[in-house]
């Protein structure tokens, strides 16, 4: 997607020194834009750990293009694999990126070839994901194309939670997908950007990729996607997932919920953008089996941004009190209208979703 | 209620000096504890209109002592009175508190007599405030003691929203009255405090209030309370509210909606606790009639806090984003289990509400 006008991706190999991998901070956005270079695997994990780079699809990327990093330090391949795994040890996506390198680089010859072929399965990983989001934002397009017919070409309003967009990806992103695509086939879509605290995910990031791109976009508190609909002011919420159960639960970022609750009261569709990836196929009952992450309490005590052209942190609560921090929530199936994946649009259920993915049938 | 030990209202009269009323300075809450002497009518509308005491109850009583103030220095009295109902034009208590003042030293012979009878007005109009909510927790505190005893006496667990604690009013709160009821009365009782963004009065005001008085609690974010109803964490929500129509439909902060949303969707109970002069008589339709304030967007885009020993603000969101900032939504009575009121607790129709305040009907 753009920033500045120009195309980006998240992270790709420096156009003129193929030994450095080039990446997003994030930890800067939305105050500062800044490109950082990685030469070492030692760095890679850094910034996976450190969360210079975040999100599933990307930290898959990430780790890949980590690999390959170790094959040109001569790194034994094993104890990179090792160093890469336990940044993230919950990132799905990052545990499977190392495997597909160790697997595609282990019983070659000699080092130039392990070079060169892991490079080619970063490129390939980082070019799949890509594409997948692509995928997502075509089939979820259908969907905002019918409600822009419907209005007659009115803008299209779609509210969504946290960052499911192309900065926790490669590219496209999954939640932000169709609206990327319905934009930039010319389609009016306006998006309501919930802040999503504690981290503001969404006030930082999705704020920040939808305005680069020109998306026309609005940030409101957590509190008021009940009040938008209803008032009409919303015509679908579409989020991402972390993790979705085969009958169609869906774990996302805390609150996602809520706003389905809200979607249903006010009959409007609630739908969930997910590359196949996301799918746990272990799991039937989301409210039972997906395990919520409990985060630090300083997180919801306070919170950051920009103070006079340096990052800040204040203190809202009293010094005392203390505080919860769930991570995630479940949004049971019942409540979600459809799941956008990379091979189309199914509702939340073991039967539909299956008929999309019968590889997984038993 | 208690501070450090001590007990508080939010206003009175300075014990030594009855030409001064004392206020808690609410704008430095939680990070100071400041006590404002004013001894001008001036003074006090400033207090009103830049928010050193805020909320419902609290705001007439402000008022009222500043009609007070206003006999003291023998200022003309309709001037003074266009003075108060100029700062928050929307309060319903201040314009009532104001007139009602009007009328009790308007035909008054002198001065003499018109500054006792102001003082006498403006300190029956503070100890009935204090005196309601004082009736709406021990009703309230009833539906605790049930709860607590199904529960063997293990803690119940409220969840509310924003401040409708001691602080907006003279002494006890609506929505907390019955948790200080139960909490005095020996009764083990936990509170969930919803952040409520953005201007965060339950991360200062509610979570400081209660943790002064020694009661339970804990900070959550906004997103957080359907995860913890859908885990059995939650008990019942009791939230205040600034306008209920005689249909009962509640007008509360922003978010309100959104936490009755879920606990129906759990099967949990969702009361509103209400001084009657929070009901709005002239409208049956809530979410039709009552209007909606919207805020700046800078609430929004930033929030505010402590920071080095020093109050400052953090910009959230990307430079260019715009945010909208709605004030309150409409939570429809089919949510609402019950209206705790001076009264006693009624279901959320007219036919209930009017049973309790028959004074009403017609």
């Amino acid at each position: 997607m753009k920033v500045r006008g120009v195309h980006f991706r998240t992270i790709w190999l420096k156009p003129d020194d193929a030994r450095v991998v080039q990446i997003i901070d994030q930890r800067f956005l939305p105050h500062q834009f800044v490109i950082e270079e990685i030469r070492t695997v030692a760095q890679m994990a850094t910034a996976i750990r450190e969360m210079h780079v975040r999100g599933a699809g990307l930290i898959g990327a990430a780790a890949a293009f980590g690999m390959y990093l170790a094959t040109l330090e001569s790194i034994p391949l094993e104890r990179a694999a090792e160093l890469l795994k336990a940044t993230r040890p919950t990132a799905v996506n990052l545990a499977w990126a190392v495997e597909r390198q160790l697997q595609s680089i282990a019983n070659l010859p000699n080092s130039a070839e392990r070079i060169a072929q892991a490079l080619r399965t970063a490129q390939d990983i980082a070019d799949d994901d890509a594409q997948c989001c692509r995928r997502i934002g075509e089939h979820g397009c259908d969907v905002l194309r019918e409600i822009s017919a419907r209005k007659s070409g009115a803008p299209v309003n779609v509210l969504t939670h946290c960052n499911a967009g192309w900065l926790a990806f490669v590219d496209h992103g999954s939640a932000t997908a169709p609206v990327y695509a319905a934009h930039d086939s010319g389609l009016a879509v306006h998006v309501w950007v919930d802040e999503t605290r504690p981290r503001n995910q969404g006030s930082k990031l999705t704020a920040w990729e939808l305005g680069e791109h020109g998306v026309p976009h609005t940030v409101i508190t957590d509190n008021a996607g009940g009040h938008l609909m209803q008032h009409g002011l919303v015509d679908l919420v579409i989020v991402g997932t972390d993790r979705t159960t085969r009958t169609g639960d869906v774990a996302n970022k805390i609150g996602t919920y809520l706003k389905a609750l809200a979607a249903r009261d006010n009959g409007l569709p609630f739908y969930v953008a997910l590359p196949s990836s996301s799918f746990d196929w272990t799991m039937r009952d989301g409210l039972k089996e997906i395990p919520i992450e409990q985060r630090g309490a300083d997180e919801v005590r306070r919170a950051d941004g920009w103070c006079e052209e340096q990052h800040a942190e204040v203190l809202i609560t009293p010094e005392k009190s203390p505080a919860a921090n769930y991570g995630f929530d479940v949004t049971p199936s019942r409540l979600v209208t459809g799941l956008i994946t990379e091979r189309g649009i199914c509702r939340a259920n073991e039967a539909a979703i299956l008929a999309l993915f019968p590889e997984r049938v038993g």
